[in-house]
Order: structure tokens, then C-alpha cells, then sequence
């Protein structure tokens, strides 16, 4: 089955927006055995009809993003309404399903939304709960001649993901043409590159009959995708964890923040943290999860000295004989947190994000990370991360949920 | 002049890795005055020709990037000179500079790396500092009936984007056909949907000659984007802010919470976070900004209810009485954050993210965000935000954001 995405929208050809579409999709499909052939971007405007009436001809799929919104230069229904030759007409549905969205917000429904729940006629309407713009899926049938299923889908990806895999993957699957693809493992490891997992596992892993082996450096972590029978996977799995497993965060691809919550949630026990470099981003991962109120109890992002000394009880005088991105400071950071939040496990992360602040003995990029039980001992870790501001940050909070999740586990609370 | 990029590598289109050319490469040509007409993507392997042979029948300047390196699959040079039908030499300074390339680095130069001094007879070789993969410039004069200029660029961006600057800038002049660069102006708005936009300034600006206006919606803002001759843009922008002005956070392309913390360091002001349902993300997207320090003071991630009475002084009975998601607590965690920190604002949010505890008076997604000044007033809003637990404290920080914007501008402290 030849897939191609089309991408339209002249802020992805100004360099305003980064195109996350490809690798997103590509992703998708490979889950199903399916790969993109090729992907296209277009401006705005007639390139919207060119590059339809181009890939309906060559593939068997086409996937089209963006272009469904209300404003004027949204055509993307109108373009491909020309080219398959099948004329638009309102429908009911969809209509009354873009009033309801608007009535649930407490909003007035613009005139120009109207336009939205006009589908070629005969197409399949896909209901997009995330935004205005319904999707549209026209099957191979319609079009006559070019011998394509067409999608076409919003380019905002809060609506674009759901409608994806709620509309998109069952009527792939029932066209046709997905392969069984086997199992697919991801085992998620943190605290090593890729090129070291590689070094350490490849060889062994490849001598494995029928495993196809993939893997993808993601900030802070690397993914190891085991492909191939149940067997060869499990027997793959295996040799991995038994050689890097004090590495792997995940067997069942969630992340680090899930682990540490669904873990901690399991145990009963309760978390606190104390972030100073992070400025609140552990705090912020932890409640990314459903279910995190249960784990969370208080979180402090003290960047103020002064804070530190308050809230926290760290000392005035080792701030000023250690300075604040110390072993003592982090250490006593995290025992606050535990004091004033009556939590069983505290982290604390003291560091310089930069791109000001170095020194010769703590350059920009240094963190300490602590780690503290009620009632128990109290770890710290002294690292360096040479990364962007933000990078910075993700591989600090990364390595302090690591830190957290080993705790949690192994801690006899 | 017609431009087209096309982007060689099957990592791509399997979503192993996100394509950031387009986006670079886009920002670099119109800051020439040049736009990319294009963007093609193709796996390894026979489409690379494919992909030539298309876009060198439509475009004046192709841009192909990817595929130049030592192994098996990098084939670009080969389907270059198939495609143009110009015969491949080893180009004795090319194979000179890979070879200084190793040295420099105390590494053996592998057989495979030779290929990559094989050029076009008659091509520019086009030096790359930071990597063995050498650019190449094939002049139209040299493809016959194809009139267009190709350029091979290797794929890794830190190898890409100096030799762009260095050698394909210099010869897009030379080519001619760059114009007057015009001007590109982004105005970002909050609170309002896009089609709300659309209908409050749409004709009026599509009624400004020479004025190209574009919409594109984010988490929680609107872009505004106009392109044109410095008077149709300097007219768009007074239009837009005439009309919408108190909608508009930046028309200088800074995210809001860019805006936040210049505002706030340009007059000295400090700022406390009281978080409850946005768990940290405020505290994390002010210290995401370089500066941060001078601004926030101190942060609160109060999930649980003892924090919020023990740390920031909300009244228990208020508790009881309104719940912890009410107006009164989201008002006393604002001014109790201003208490604790000694700062000049503070915002508070205390909502429902969902996807649990909800209820008929307070649905999942009812936030209250507060925002208090020192010895001023503080102010709440009740907002409805329907959307995913993530895509829910987004919308939240940013109207916090916000109403910190708002506050810190026009208060008199």
C-alpha cells in the first residue's frame, strides 16, 4: 500500500512553524506495518490542488494536514473537492456537531465556521472533538479514476492525533493491505547514549533470527524497538535487560513520569519536591499524569536564596561557604521538602541552566541532585549537562525522576 | 525565482527523526526575500532520482539534502548525475580535504569514505568544516534542458547550516532573481479564537494593497502574519492593533512568557506562583525564559489541600465551604503567595484537569486563576477550558500568563 502525506500551509514553508506531521505519522504507521512513501509540503493557495491531483495519481493513500479552518485561506476542502471532481454540499451532521462545540464552550458560532461542515458529497465525516474542523475521508470509490483513498485532516495536532487514531487507523485497516507486524517491545533507557546501548547490545541482539532492531535517541533517553515474533521479541527483551537493566526505565513504552507515578501510586507512598534550576519542570511532568494528585503533595521551586532558607531550612551559612549549587545545599533542600511536606521521598535539583552563571569549578551545566526518604538516608549526585537552556532543564529533571523511580523502588518505606 | 527542497532519508518518513530543514532552511530564504515553493521528502533509495527528475522539470533552485555520506544507502551523488546526465569524477582537492579531515582528527579514513570525494565533471565542491560529507553545486549551464541550479547539502544540521551561509547564499545572489525582501511582521494573540479574528480584522486588511495576511492557530494563541512592502505591513499593524490591540501580547515574535519576563525585569518587578492544577508548568515556562531569576522569586505546586493551608494561609472553612477549586481559595493562594515570597504579583490557578473530579457545577475544566499585587487588589477569573489533562494546563498557564501580563503592565507599583 503506497502512502503519501501532504502538508499544506505557507508557515511551514516561511520556517514559522516546525513540521512535526512526518515524524509523527511515520511513527503511527510504522506501528502498523505501514511506511510513507513520500511527504510533501505546499503554501497555501493553488499548490493545494497541484499536489493533490499529483499524489492521487502515484499512491494508494493520501493523507492531507491543514487547511480545514475557517479562515480565507483554508481550501484544502475546496481544492480536493476540484480535483476528485465531487462537488461539496453542507452537511447536517456536522453542522450540528460544530454548533454543539461551540455551545459547550459558551461561544458564539461564526459565520465563516459554517463553511467547515461542507463535505464532498458522499465522503465520510470525522468528528474532531479537539476543534472546529471536522476531517474528511473520501474512499477509492468515489474518485473515479484515481484509484486513492484520500483523508483530509486537521493541522493542529491536539486534533490531528486523536481523529488519527480514532478515524484514520480502522479504515486503513480495513482497506486492506497491513501486514501482521509481528510484536513491537520499546524498552526505554535513561543515564546512557545511544551509541553505547548499540555498542553494548547490537551484535547480539542482531544474531537473534527474525528481530529487527531499532533505535531512537530522544532527549534525555533511548528507545530500543524490538520487531519480529513473539519469540525472537521476548528472547530479545531478554538479553537486553539482562545486560542494561538497571538502565531501562520501561518495558511497556511510558514515560519516565508515568513510571514513577503508576510505581509510587502502587506503593502508597507520597512525593515532594524542592527545584530550583528546573524552575518547577519535574512538578510539572509528575502532573502531566492522570492520577497525579494521589503521588504529589507540594512542590517548591525556590530560586531565591532567601526561599531556600525559609521554606526549606537549608543554612545560611553553607549557602555562603558552598554557594547555592552545592552538595549541602541539594542534600538539605530535599531533607526540607520531606519537613514541610510530610512526603515518604524528596528530590531537590540545585544547578546552572546558564547560559550566565559558571564558574570555572561549576561551569554552566552543573546540577546537583538529591534524593532524600523520610526517615532514611539521603542521596546526592553531582552532574554535567551541556545542553541548552531547556535542555538543560529536561536532562536535569530526567535524571531526577531516574533517581526518584530507584528510590521508590527499592526503598523499604 | 522557484524554489523547491528535497529531503533525502528514510529515518524521516519513518518518524525516527524530525525533519527541522524545512523550517531552517524556510527562515534563512525569506529573510533573502526568497520563499521555498516546495518541500519533497523521500526515503533512501530509487525515489532520490524520482525526486531530482520531478522537482528540476518544475523549480529554478533545488536544494537537495541528505544522502552524501560514506554508507551503502547514501546515494544522492549517483542519482544527481544520473537524473542530470553528467558523468561522476574523483575531485583531487575534495579527496585532499577528506583526508585532512581524518588527520586532523587522528582517525583512519575507511575506503568507504572515498566515495564522497566523487563530483559531477564541472561541479563547484563546496567545503563542509564539520564533516566528511563535501556540498556540491551543479550550475544550471551544466543540466541542458533542466534550467535549474542544483545544490547537494549534506543532512545533519550542524553540517547543513554553515555551508548554506556560506557557499549557497552567496551563489542565490549571484543567480539573480532575489528581490526586495519585504517585510514580515507576527503578531501573537490570546483569548481569541482564530475565527473570531478573522472576522474582526480579515477584509479590512485583505482591503491593504500589497498586504499578504496569514493565520496560524497554537495551544492557546493565534499568529497574525503579514508579509509585504514596509507601508502595507506598518498599515496591517496598526489596523490589527487598533482594532484587537488589547488582544495582542507580542508583535515581535516572543513566546508570552518571553513577554512576562522582559515586561517584568524592564520595571523591576517580581513575581510568586501559587500552582494547583497546572502543577509547575507556569513556574517551568518563566524559567524556560534566560533572566528568569531576576523575576521569579518563588514557586508553589500546592496539590494537596494542607499545603495550600499550611504554606499559603487559605482558610480551611473557605475549603470546606467552596471547595478547593472556588474563587475565595484561588483569591487567598494569590495573596498568600504574595505574602510568603514578598513579591509584586503573584498568580494563582486552582482547576480541574481531569480526567477525573469533575462535577455538574464545576465540570472538568473549571479553572479560577487569581492574580494578585502587593497591596493592591487581586483579581479572579472563572474560565472553562475543554481539553486534554495536558492540553488543559497549557490554556491555563497561558491565560495566567496573561492576566500576569496584563497586570504587571498597567500597575503603578
Amino acid at each position: 500500500m503506497k502512502i503519501e502525506i501532504l502538508n499544506t500551509g505557507s508557515e511551514l514553508l516561511l520556517g514559522r512553524t516546525l513540521n512535526t506531521h512526518g515524524q509523527w505519522i511515520g511513527r503511527e504507521l510504522f506501528e502498523l506495518g505501514l511506511r510513507v512513501d513520500r511527504l510533501v509540503t505546499v503554501p497555501d493557495g493553488e499548490a493545494i490542488a497541484d499536489g493533490i491531483r499529483e499524489a492521487v495519481a502515484r499512491c494508494d493513500v493520501l493523507l492531507v494536514t491543514g487547511g480545514l479552518g475557517p479562515t480565507s485561506d483554508d481550501i484544502t476542502r475546496e481544492a480536493a473537492s476540484a480535483v476528485l471532481g465531487i462537488e461539496l454540499i453542507e452537511d447536517e451532521a456536522a453542522l450540528r456537531s460544530l454548533e454543539a462545540f461551540f455551545e459547550k464552550r459558551e461561544r458564539e458560532m461564526a459565520p465563516e465556521n459554517r463553511r467547515q461542515a461542507q463535505v464532498p458529497v458522499g465522503a465520510d465525516v470525522l468528528p474532531n472533538p479537539n476543534g472546529t474542523a471536522p476531517g474528511i475521508y473520501i474512499p477509492p470509490r468515489l474518485n473515479g479514476a484515481a484509484n486513492c483513498a484520500v483523508f483530509l485532516l486537521p493541522g493542529p495536532p491536539r486534533e490531528l492525533h486523536p481523529m488519527f487514531e480514532a478515524e484514520v487507523v480502522p479504515r486503513l485497516r480495513s482497506l486492506g493491505g497491513i501486514e501482521e507486524p509481528g510484536r513491537i517491545l520499546e524498552l526505554k533507557f535513561t543515564g546512557i547514549g545511544e551509541s553505547e546501548l548499540h555498542r553494548e547490545i547490537d551484535a547480539a541482539l542482531e544474531a537473534i533470527p527474525g528481530l529487527e532492531v531499532g533505535y531512537c535517541a530522544r532527549p534525555s533517553e533511548v528507545d530500543l524497538r524490538l520487531i519480529g515474533s513473539a519469540e525472537a521479541v521476548e528472547a530479545g527483551r531478554r538479553l537486553a535487560l539482562g545486560r542494561l537493566g538497571d538502565r531501562c526505565f520501561s518495558d511497556a513504552g511510558e514515560s519516565m513520569e508515568e513510571v514513577v507515578v503508576r510505581g509510587m501510586r502502587a506503593r502508597g507512598l507520597k512525593l515532594a519536591l524542592a527545584e530550583s534550576c528546573t524552575g518547577g519542570l519535574i512538578a510539572s511532568r509528575i502532573t502531566d499524569v492522570p492520577g497525579a494528585s494521589a503521588v504529589l503533595t507540594l512542590g517548591f521551586v525556590t530560586y531565591a536564596n532567601e526561599a531556600k532558607v525559609s521554606l526549606l531550612g537549608v543554612s545560611e551559612a553553607d549557602l555562603v561557604a558552598h554557594g547555592a549549587v552545592s552538595e549541602p545545599v541539594a542534600l538539605q533542600m530535599a531533607e526540607g521538602a520531606i519537613r514541610a511536606s510530610g512526603a515518604d521521598v524528596a528530590a531537590a535539583v540545585t544547578g546552572i541552566a546558564g547560559p550566565d552563571g559558571g564558574s570555572a569549578e561549576k561551569p554552566v551545566g552543573t546540577v546537583f541532585i538529591a534524593v532524600a526518604t523520610r526517615g532514611g538516608s539521603t542521596r546526592v549526585e553531582r552532574q554535567l549537562h551541556l545542553r541548552s537552556r531547556t535542555g538543560f532543564k529536561q536532562a536535569v529533571s530526567q535524571a531526577a525522576l531516574e533517581m526518584v523511580r530507584r528510590v521508590a523502588q527499592n526503598s523499604v518505606l
